[in-house]
Protein backbone atom coordinates (compact mmCIF):
# COMPACT_ATOMS: atom_id res chain seq x y z
CA UNK A 1 0.00 0.00 0.00
CA UNK A 2 1.33 3.38 -1.08
CA UNK A 3 0.16 6.91 0.45
CA UNK A 4 -0.36 9.34 -2.08
CA UNK A 5 -0.81 13.20 -1.73
CA UNK A 6 -2.66 15.30 -4.21
CA UNK A 7 -2.66 19.13 -5.06
CA UNK A 8 -5.93 20.18 -6.17
CA UNK A 9 -7.47 24.09 -6.98
CA UNK A 10 -11.03 24.61 -7.44
CA UNK A 11 -13.54 27.55 -8.21
CA UNK A 12 -16.12 26.68 -5.52
CA UNK A 13 -18.96 28.85 -7.23
CA UNK A 14 -20.88 25.57 -8.32
CA UNK A 15 -20.15 23.18 -5.37
CA UNK A 16 -21.53 22.35 -1.72
CA UNK A 17 -18.11 23.02 -0.54
CA UNK A 18 -15.31 20.34 -0.38
CA UNK A 19 -17.04 17.86 1.65
CA UNK A 20 -19.30 14.75 0.16
CA UNK A 21 -22.95 14.43 1.24
CA UNK A 22 -25.89 13.27 0.02
CA UNK A 23 -27.20 14.52 -3.16
CA UNK A 24 -24.97 17.68 -3.36
CA UNK A 25 -22.31 18.65 -6.07
CA UNK A 26 -18.91 18.59 -3.92
CA UNK A 27 -15.15 18.55 -4.50
CA UNK A 28 -14.43 15.79 -2.68
CA UNK A 29 -17.26 13.43 -4.94
CA UNK A 30 -15.55 14.69 -7.87
CA UNK A 31 -11.91 13.66 -6.92
CA UNK A 32 -13.22 10.05 -5.51
CA UNK A 33 -14.60 9.46 -8.76
CA UNK A 34 -11.61 10.30 -10.34
CA UNK A 35 -8.94 8.58 -9.03
CA UNK A 36 -11.61 5.56 -8.85
CA UNK A 37 -11.94 5.72 -12.26
CA UNK A 38 -8.46 5.78 -13.28
CA UNK A 39 -7.25 3.06 -10.80
CA UNK A 40 -10.06 0.88 -10.86
CA UNK A 41 -10.91 0.66 -6.98
CA UNK A 42 -13.20 2.57 -4.79
CA UNK A 43 -10.86 5.63 -3.70
CA UNK A 44 -11.94 7.58 -0.67
CA UNK A 45 -9.60 10.98 -0.37
CA UNK A 46 -9.19 12.68 2.86
CA UNK A 47 -8.87 16.41 2.83
CA UNK A 48 -6.99 18.82 4.37
CA UNK A 49 -9.56 20.88 5.53
CA UNK A 50 -13.76 21.52 4.70
CA UNK A 51 -14.29 24.36 2.64
CA UNK A 52 -18.02 25.96 2.69
CA UNK A 53 -20.53 26.24 0.12
CA UNK A 54 -18.89 28.52 -2.56
CA UNK A 55 -15.14 28.94 -0.93
CA UNK A 56 -12.28 28.48 -3.23
CA UNK A 57 -8.91 27.00 -2.98
CA UNK A 58 -6.05 28.17 -4.60
CA UNK A 59 -3.82 25.12 -2.99
CA UNK A 60 -5.59 22.40 -1.67
CA UNK A 61 -4.06 19.03 -0.49
CA UNK A 62 -5.97 15.43 -0.21
CA UNK A 63 -4.62 11.93 0.28
CA UNK A 64 -5.09 8.40 -0.50
CA UNK A 65 -3.99 5.11 -0.36
CA UNK A 66 -3.68 2.37 -3.39
CA UNK A 67 -1.24 -0.42 -4.08
CA UNK A 68 -2.14 0.08 -7.79
CA UNK A 69 1.30 1.44 -9.04
CA UNK A 70 1.09 4.58 -12.21
CA UNK A 71 3.29 7.01 -13.46
CA UNK A 72 2.40 10.24 -11.15
CA UNK A 73 2.27 12.94 -14.17
CA UNK A 74 0.30 10.41 -16.21
CA UNK A 75 -2.44 10.36 -13.60
CA UNK A 76 -2.33 13.97 -13.04
CA UNK A 77 -2.77 14.63 -16.78
CA UNK A 78 -5.64 11.66 -17.06
CA UNK A 79 -7.32 13.51 -13.62
CA UNK A 80 -7.47 16.84 -15.59
CA UNK A 81 -9.43 15.07 -18.46
CA UNK A 82 -11.27 13.12 -16.05
CA UNK A 83 -12.41 16.53 -13.74
CA UNK A 84 -14.65 18.97 -14.64
CA UNK A 85 -13.30 22.79 -15.49
CA UNK A 86 -13.62 24.02 -12.31
CA UNK A 87 -11.30 21.30 -10.75
CA UNK A 88 -7.57 21.36 -11.54
CA UNK A 89 -4.85 18.49 -10.10
CA UNK A 90 -1.51 20.17 -10.26
CA UNK A 91 0.33 17.26 -8.88
CA UNK A 92 0.74 13.69 -7.45
CA UNK A 93 3.38 12.99 -5.10
CA UNK A 94 4.05 9.68 -3.34
CA UNK A 95 4.25 10.71 0.49
CA UNK A 96 5.25 8.59 3.91
CA UNK A 97 2.69 6.59 4.92
CA UNK A 98 1.76 8.60 8.22
CA UNK A 99 1.72 11.98 6.69
CA UNK A 100 -2.50 12.45 7.30
CA UNK A 101 -3.71 15.88 5.00
CA UNK A 102 -5.39 17.01 7.58
CA UNK A 103 -4.33 16.85 10.33
CA UNK A 104 -0.57 16.43 9.85
CA UNK A 105 -1.13 20.17 7.96
CA UNK A 106 0.84 22.83 10.30
CA UNK A 107 -0.57 25.89 9.11
CA UNK A 108 -3.41 27.44 6.46
CA UNK A 109 -3.39 30.16 4.92
CA UNK A 110 -6.92 31.99 3.38
CA UNK A 111 -7.05 35.10 1.41
CA UNK A 112 -10.87 37.25 1.23
CA UNK A 113 -11.05 39.40 -1.65
CA UNK A 114 -13.00 42.32 -1.91
CA UNK A 115 -13.04 44.70 -4.99
CA UNK A 116 -14.36 48.13 -3.76
CA UNK A 117 -15.81 49.18 -7.28
CA UNK A 118 -18.49 46.88 -9.62
CA UNK A 119 -16.32 44.78 -11.84
CA UNK A 120 -17.63 42.36 -13.93
CA UNK A 121 -15.14 40.23 -14.32
CA UNK A 122 -15.02 39.07 -10.45
CA UNK A 123 -18.67 38.44 -9.51
CA UNK A 124 -17.36 35.00 -8.20
CA UNK A 125 -14.10 35.76 -7.42
CA UNK A 126 -14.48 39.03 -4.94
CA UNK A 127 -16.99 40.45 -2.45
CA UNK A 128 -18.21 43.74 -4.06
CA UNK A 129 -17.88 46.11 -1.07
CA UNK A 130 -17.98 50.01 -2.10
CA UNK A 131 -18.12 51.64 1.22
CA UNK A 132 -15.29 53.75 2.18
CA UNK A 133 -12.69 51.55 4.55
CA UNK A 134 -9.77 52.90 6.74
CA UNK A 135 -7.05 50.03 5.99
CA UNK A 136 -4.79 51.30 8.55
CA UNK A 137 -7.22 51.06 11.19
CA UNK A 138 -8.39 47.68 9.50
CA UNK A 139 -4.79 46.52 9.89
CA UNK A 140 -3.97 48.16 13.27
CA UNK A 141 -6.78 45.90 14.47
CA UNK A 142 -6.07 42.96 12.67
CA UNK A 143 -2.62 42.97 14.70
CA UNK A 144 -4.13 42.33 17.87
CA UNK A 145 -5.55 38.86 16.13
CA UNK A 146 -2.05 37.35 16.81
CA UNK A 147 -1.74 37.51 20.57
CA UNK A 148 -5.29 35.96 20.97
CA UNK A 149 -5.61 32.31 20.94
CA UNK A 150 -9.43 31.50 22.73
CA UNK A 151 -11.82 32.60 19.32
CA UNK A 152 -14.87 31.31 20.48
CA UNK A 153 -15.85 34.54 19.13
CA UNK A 154 -15.44 33.77 15.82
CA UNK A 155 -16.58 30.16 15.43
CA UNK A 156 -20.27 28.52 14.67
CA UNK A 157 -22.10 27.91 17.43
CA UNK A 158 -22.99 24.54 17.93
CA UNK A 159 -19.75 22.50 16.22
CA UNK A 160 -18.06 19.73 17.15
CA UNK A 161 -14.49 20.68 17.87
CA UNK A 162 -12.54 19.99 21.46
CA UNK A 163 -11.29 23.50 21.61
CA UNK A 164 -11.87 27.18 19.88
CA UNK A 165 -7.62 27.85 20.64
CA UNK A 166 -5.92 28.48 17.06
CA UNK A 167 -2.66 30.45 16.75
CA UNK A 168 -2.78 32.90 14.22
CA UNK A 169 0.30 33.72 12.97
CA UNK A 170 -0.26 36.30 10.07
CA UNK A 171 -3.33 38.86 9.13
CA UNK A 172 -2.73 41.30 7.01
CA UNK A 173 -4.83 43.89 4.60
CA UNK A 174 -3.13 44.85 0.91
CA UNK A 175 -4.63 46.96 -1.56
CA UNK A 176 -4.09 45.95 -5.04
CA UNK A 177 -4.48 47.81 -8.27
CA UNK A 178 -8.27 46.13 -8.13
CA UNK A 179 -9.14 44.52 -4.93
CA UNK A 180 -8.13 44.58 -1.48
CA UNK A 181 -6.84 41.53 0.10
CA UNK A 182 -7.04 39.96 3.67
CA UNK A 183 -4.23 37.20 4.17
CA UNK A 184 -4.38 35.41 6.96
CA UNK A 185 -2.58 32.30 8.38
CA UNK A 186 -2.83 30.08 11.28
CA UNK A 187 -2.38 26.49 12.51
CA UNK A 188 -6.20 25.90 12.73
CA UNK A 189 -9.36 27.78 11.56
CA UNK A 190 -12.91 27.42 13.42
CA UNK A 191 -15.58 26.98 10.40
CA UNK A 192 -16.91 30.30 9.40
CA UNK A 193 -13.91 31.71 11.61
CA UNK A 194 -12.24 33.68 8.28
CA UNK A 195 -15.43 35.23 6.89
CA UNK A 196 -16.76 36.42 10.62
CA UNK A 197 -13.34 38.00 11.07
CA UNK A 198 -13.41 39.88 7.90
CA UNK A 199 -16.98 41.16 8.70
CA UNK A 200 -15.83 42.51 11.96
CA UNK A 201 -12.78 43.80 10.23
CA UNK A 202 -14.67 45.85 7.53
CA UNK A 203 -16.92 47.41 10.90
CA UNK A 204 -13.84 48.60 11.87
CA UNK A 205 -12.88 49.67 8.46
CA UNK A 206 -15.60 52.09 8.53
CA UNK A 207 -15.52 53.20 11.83
CA UNK A 208 -18.10 51.60 13.62
CA UNK A 209 -16.31 49.42 15.45
CA UNK A 210 -12.61 50.14 17.08
CA UNK A 211 -9.91 48.11 17.93
CA UNK A 212 -11.03 47.88 21.59
CA UNK A 213 -14.55 46.51 20.18
CA UNK A 214 -12.98 43.89 19.11
CA UNK A 215 -10.56 43.44 21.79
CA UNK A 216 -13.89 42.90 23.83
CA UNK A 217 -15.99 41.11 21.13
CA UNK A 218 -13.02 38.33 21.67
CA UNK A 219 -12.86 38.55 25.74
CA UNK A 220 -16.93 37.90 25.68
CA UNK A 221 -16.54 34.18 23.64
CA UNK A 222 -19.65 35.12 22.52
CA UNK A 223 -20.30 34.67 18.21
CA UNK A 224 -23.34 37.19 18.49
CA UNK A 225 -20.96 39.98 19.77
CA UNK A 226 -18.79 39.83 16.62
CA UNK A 227 -19.72 41.51 12.61
CA UNK A 228 -22.09 39.44 10.23
CA UNK A 229 -19.91 37.06 8.12
CA UNK A 230 -19.17 38.45 4.54
CA UNK A 231 -19.90 35.99 1.72
CA UNK A 232 -18.28 32.97 0.71
CA UNK A 233 -17.19 33.82 -2.59
CA UNK A 234 -14.75 35.50 -1.94
CA UNK A 235 -12.66 33.53 0.04
CA UNK A 236 -9.48 31.52 -0.92
CA UNK A 237 -7.56 28.93 0.89
CA UNK A 238 -4.22 29.52 -0.71
CA UNK A 239 -1.24 27.55 1.19
CA UNK A 240 -1.09 24.50 3.24
CA UNK A 241 1.94 23.65 4.97
CA UNK A 242 3.41 20.34 6.35
CA UNK A 243 6.22 19.50 7.88
CA UNK A 244 8.28 18.41 4.83
CA UNK A 245 6.16 20.90 2.18
CA UNK B 1 -30.19 67.97 -27.13
CA UNK B 2 -27.03 66.53 -25.14
CA UNK B 3 -24.92 63.50 -26.36
CA UNK B 4 -22.75 61.93 -23.66
CA UNK B 5 -20.77 58.96 -23.88
CA UNK B 6 -20.90 56.48 -21.63
CA UNK B 7 -17.54 54.10 -20.63
CA UNK B 8 -18.68 50.64 -19.82
CA UNK B 9 -17.14 46.96 -18.86
CA UNK B 10 -18.71 43.69 -19.41
CA UNK B 11 -18.52 40.40 -19.29
CA UNK B 12 -19.67 38.51 -22.23
CA UNK B 13 -20.25 34.63 -21.22
CA UNK B 14 -23.78 35.15 -20.75
CA UNK B 15 -24.31 37.68 -23.68
CA UNK B 16 -25.27 37.14 -27.37
CA UNK B 17 -22.59 39.99 -27.63
CA UNK B 18 -22.97 43.47 -27.99
CA UNK B 19 -25.78 44.18 -30.68
CA UNK B 20 -29.65 43.97 -29.68
CA UNK B 21 -31.72 41.32 -31.65
CA UNK B 22 -34.48 39.53 -30.90
CA UNK B 23 -35.07 36.61 -28.05
CA UNK B 24 -31.48 36.86 -27.03
CA UNK B 25 -29.74 38.76 -23.97
CA UNK B 26 -27.38 41.35 -25.21
CA UNK B 27 -25.29 44.03 -23.65
CA UNK B 28 -27.18 46.39 -25.58
CA UNK B 29 -30.21 45.54 -24.51
CA UNK B 30 -29.22 46.14 -20.58
CA UNK B 31 -28.14 49.45 -21.27
CA UNK B 32 -31.04 50.74 -23.47
CA UNK B 33 -33.34 49.59 -20.50
CA UNK B 34 -31.44 50.93 -17.57
CA UNK B 35 -30.88 54.20 -19.34
CA UNK B 36 -34.88 54.57 -20.45
CA UNK B 37 -35.40 53.72 -17.07
CA UNK B 38 -33.51 55.94 -15.44
CA UNK B 39 -33.94 58.73 -17.98
CA UNK B 40 -37.76 57.77 -18.43
CA UNK B 41 -37.36 58.32 -22.09
CA UNK B 42 -36.35 55.52 -24.71
CA UNK B 43 -32.98 55.76 -25.35
CA UNK B 44 -31.05 53.40 -27.97
CA UNK B 45 -27.32 53.50 -27.58
CA UNK B 46 -24.82 53.27 -30.65
CA UNK B 47 -21.86 50.93 -29.34
CA UNK B 48 -17.85 51.67 -30.37
CA UNK B 49 -18.30 48.24 -32.14
CA UNK B 50 -19.96 44.92 -31.88
CA UNK B 51 -18.34 42.04 -29.98
CA UNK B 52 -19.40 38.26 -30.36
CA UNK B 53 -21.13 36.36 -28.52
CA UNK B 54 -19.09 35.35 -25.47
CA UNK B 55 -16.61 38.14 -26.13
CA UNK B 56 -15.56 40.54 -23.24
CA UNK B 57 -14.95 44.27 -22.76
CA UNK B 58 -12.73 45.93 -20.50
CA UNK B 59 -13.12 49.16 -22.36
CA UNK B 60 -16.35 49.86 -24.53
CA UNK B 61 -17.59 53.53 -25.24
CA UNK B 62 -21.77 53.76 -26.75
CA UNK B 63 -23.17 57.19 -27.20
CA UNK B 64 -26.64 58.65 -26.54
CA UNK B 65 -28.98 61.76 -26.73
CA UNK B 66 -31.00 63.33 -24.47
CA UNK B 67 -32.46 66.53 -23.93
CA UNK B 68 -32.91 65.55 -19.98
CA UNK B 69 -30.21 67.14 -17.79
CA UNK B 70 -28.76 64.85 -15.01
CA UNK B 71 -25.21 64.53 -12.40
CA UNK B 72 -22.92 62.16 -14.66
CA UNK B 73 -21.59 60.64 -11.78
CA UNK B 74 -25.15 60.42 -10.03
CA UNK B 75 -26.04 58.16 -13.18
CA UNK B 76 -23.37 56.19 -13.43
CA UNK B 77 -23.84 55.36 -9.45
CA UNK B 78 -27.56 54.96 -10.70
CA UNK B 79 -26.86 52.80 -13.92
CA UNK B 80 -24.81 50.17 -11.54
CA UNK B 81 -27.74 49.40 -9.28
CA UNK B 82 -29.86 48.88 -12.70
CA UNK B 83 -27.49 46.84 -14.70
CA UNK B 84 -26.86 43.10 -13.78
CA UNK B 85 -23.50 42.41 -12.41
CA UNK B 86 -22.02 41.26 -15.42
CA UNK B 87 -22.06 45.10 -16.71
CA UNK B 88 -20.01 48.20 -15.02
CA UNK B 89 -20.97 51.79 -16.13
CA UNK B 90 -17.38 53.25 -14.96
CA UNK B 91 -18.31 56.82 -16.48
CA UNK B 92 -20.59 58.99 -18.45
CA UNK B 93 -19.35 62.62 -19.93
CA UNK B 94 -20.79 64.98 -22.25
CA UNK B 95 -19.00 65.23 -25.67
CA UNK B 96 -19.46 67.54 -29.14
CA UNK B 97 -22.88 66.63 -30.61
CA UNK B 98 -20.63 64.74 -33.96
CA UNK B 99 -18.38 62.56 -32.16
CA UNK B 100 -19.69 58.66 -33.20
CA UNK B 101 -19.02 55.68 -30.65
CA UNK B 102 -18.27 53.85 -33.80
CA UNK B 103 -17.55 55.83 -36.57
CA UNK B 104 -15.23 58.40 -34.33
CA UNK B 105 -13.03 55.93 -33.01
CA UNK B 106 -9.79 56.11 -34.57
CA UNK B 107 -8.40 52.83 -32.90
CA UNK B 108 -9.52 49.88 -31.32
CA UNK B 109 -7.50 46.99 -29.08
CA UNK B 110 -7.97 43.31 -28.57
CA UNK B 111 -6.13 41.15 -26.20
CA UNK B 112 -6.80 37.52 -26.63
CA UNK B 113 -6.03 35.41 -23.18
CA UNK B 114 -4.59 32.27 -23.41
CA UNK B 115 -4.07 29.76 -20.57
CA UNK B 116 -1.44 26.71 -20.81
CA UNK B 117 -2.41 24.83 -17.80
CA UNK B 118 -6.06 23.99 -16.78
CA UNK B 119 -7.21 26.83 -14.49
CA UNK B 120 -10.31 26.45 -12.70
CA UNK B 121 -10.51 30.71 -12.23
CA UNK B 122 -9.75 31.04 -15.96
CA UNK B 123 -12.25 29.06 -17.43
CA UNK B 124 -14.55 31.86 -19.02
CA UNK B 125 -11.62 34.31 -18.65
CA UNK B 126 -8.83 32.43 -21.34
CA UNK B 127 -8.33 29.83 -23.69
CA UNK B 128 -7.12 26.83 -22.10
CA UNK B 129 -4.54 25.39 -25.12
CA UNK B 130 -2.01 22.79 -23.13
CA UNK B 131 0.16 22.15 -26.56
CA UNK B 132 3.59 23.96 -26.30
CA UNK B 133 4.44 27.38 -28.61
CA UNK B 134 6.94 28.51 -29.88
CA UNK B 135 5.78 32.64 -28.98
CA UNK B 136 9.43 33.41 -30.49
CA UNK B 137 8.17 32.75 -33.66
CA UNK B 138 4.62 33.38 -33.01
CA UNK B 139 5.49 36.91 -32.56
CA UNK B 140 7.84 37.34 -35.86
CA UNK B 141 4.61 36.04 -37.53
CA UNK B 142 2.45 38.50 -36.17
CA UNK B 143 5.43 41.90 -37.42
CA UNK B 144 4.31 40.51 -40.65
CA UNK B 145 0.88 41.43 -39.72
CA UNK B 146 1.80 45.22 -39.15
CA UNK B 147 2.68 45.42 -43.23
CA UNK B 148 -0.21 44.19 -44.94
CA UNK B 149 -3.52 46.16 -45.09
CA UNK B 150 -5.80 43.42 -46.92
CA UNK B 151 -6.89 41.19 -44.28
CA UNK B 152 -10.00 38.93 -46.42
CA UNK B 153 -8.15 36.22 -45.09
CA UNK B 154 -9.21 36.35 -41.83
CA UNK B 155 -12.93 37.77 -42.98
CA UNK B 156 -15.82 35.95 -42.39
CA UNK B 157 -17.24 35.78 -45.92
CA UNK B 158 -20.74 37.41 -46.49
CA UNK B 159 -20.70 40.20 -44.16
CA UNK B 160 -21.75 43.71 -45.85
CA UNK B 161 -18.30 45.85 -44.83
CA UNK B 162 -17.40 47.95 -48.01
CA UNK B 163 -13.48 46.68 -47.62
CA UNK B 164 -11.52 44.37 -45.99
CA UNK B 165 -9.01 47.12 -45.81
CA UNK B 166 -7.57 47.53 -41.77
CA UNK B 167 -4.20 49.27 -41.02
CA UNK B 168 -2.63 47.30 -38.08
CA UNK B 169 -0.22 49.11 -35.97
CA UNK B 170 0.56 46.57 -32.78
CA UNK B 171 0.44 43.01 -32.49
CA UNK B 172 2.43 41.21 -30.13
CA UNK B 173 2.65 38.19 -27.50
CA UNK B 174 3.32 38.38 -23.92
CA UNK B 175 4.17 36.07 -21.26
CA UNK B 176 2.64 36.36 -18.02
CA UNK B 177 2.82 34.05 -15.07
CA UNK B 178 -0.46 32.44 -16.11
CA UNK B 179 -1.19 33.33 -19.24
CA UNK B 180 -0.01 34.02 -22.92
CA UNK B 181 -1.70 37.43 -24.01
CA UNK B 182 -1.80 38.32 -27.54
CA UNK B 183 -2.49 41.71 -27.95
CA UNK B 184 -3.62 43.78 -31.29
CA UNK B 185 -4.63 47.67 -32.11
CA UNK B 186 -6.21 48.36 -35.66
CA UNK B 187 -8.04 51.19 -36.79
CA UNK B 188 -10.73 49.03 -37.77
CA UNK B 189 -11.31 45.05 -37.29
CA UNK B 190 -13.44 42.80 -39.68
CA UNK B 191 -15.73 40.34 -38.20
CA UNK B 192 -14.36 37.40 -36.50
CA UNK B 193 -10.40 39.19 -37.59
CA UNK B 194 -8.93 38.37 -34.46
CA UNK B 195 -10.10 35.08 -33.75
CA UNK B 196 -8.67 34.00 -37.05
CA UNK B 197 -5.56 35.94 -36.83
CA UNK B 198 -4.73 33.79 -33.25
CA UNK B 199 -6.10 30.78 -34.62
CA UNK B 200 -3.63 30.82 -37.31
CA UNK B 201 -0.34 32.34 -34.68
CA UNK B 202 -1.10 29.13 -32.83
CA UNK B 203 -0.61 27.06 -35.40
CA UNK B 204 2.60 29.08 -35.62
CA UNK B 205 3.50 28.21 -32.48
CA UNK B 206 3.06 24.51 -33.45
CA UNK B 207 4.99 24.60 -36.27
CA UNK B 208 2.46 23.24 -38.19
CA UNK B 209 2.49 26.38 -40.35
CA UNK B 210 5.41 29.06 -41.47
CA UNK B 211 5.74 32.42 -41.53
CA UNK B 212 5.93 32.40 -45.29
CA UNK B 213 2.69 30.43 -44.84
CA UNK B 214 1.17 33.58 -43.28
CA UNK B 215 2.30 35.82 -45.77
CA UNK B 216 0.66 33.30 -48.76
CA UNK B 217 -2.50 32.92 -46.79
CA UNK B 218 -2.86 37.06 -46.78
CA UNK B 219 -2.16 37.42 -49.97
CA UNK B 220 -4.96 34.62 -51.19
CA UNK B 221 -7.80 36.70 -49.88
CA UNK B 222 -9.38 33.55 -48.90
CA UNK B 223 -10.86 32.65 -45.83
CA UNK B 224 -10.50 29.00 -45.92
CA UNK B 225 -6.72 29.14 -46.20
CA UNK B 226 -6.26 30.73 -42.53
CA UNK B 227 -6.49 28.71 -39.87
CA UNK B 228 -9.41 28.15 -37.70
CA UNK B 229 -11.02 30.70 -35.11
CA UNK B 230 -10.01 30.38 -31.73
CA UNK B 231 -13.16 30.60 -29.09
CA UNK B 232 -14.54 33.57 -28.23
CA UNK B 233 -13.70 33.45 -24.33
CA UNK B 234 -10.40 34.08 -24.14
CA UNK B 235 -11.17 37.61 -26.60
CA UNK B 236 -11.37 41.07 -25.15
CA UNK B 237 -12.33 44.41 -26.26
CA UNK B 238 -9.47 46.61 -23.94
CA UNK B 239 -8.95 50.26 -25.72
CA UNK B 240 -10.88 52.54 -27.86
CA UNK B 241 -9.29 55.82 -28.73
CA UNK B 242 -11.24 58.78 -30.00
CA UNK B 243 -9.52 62.10 -31.30
CA UNK B 244 -9.82 64.02 -28.27
CA UNK B 245 -9.94 61.24 -25.57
Amino acid sequence: MGRYFIEIQYNGTNYHGWQIQENANTVQAEINKALSTFLQEEIMVMGCGRTDTGVHAKEFFAHFDTAKTFENDFLTYKLNCLLPKDISCKNIFNVQDDLHARFSATSRTYEYWITPTKNPFLTEYAYFFPQQLNIHLMNDAAKLLIQQTDFSCFSKSNTDTLTNNCNITFAEWQKTDEKLIFTITADRFLRNMVRAIVGTLLEIGQEKLTKNDLQQIIASKNRSEAGVSVPAHGLYLTKVTYPTF
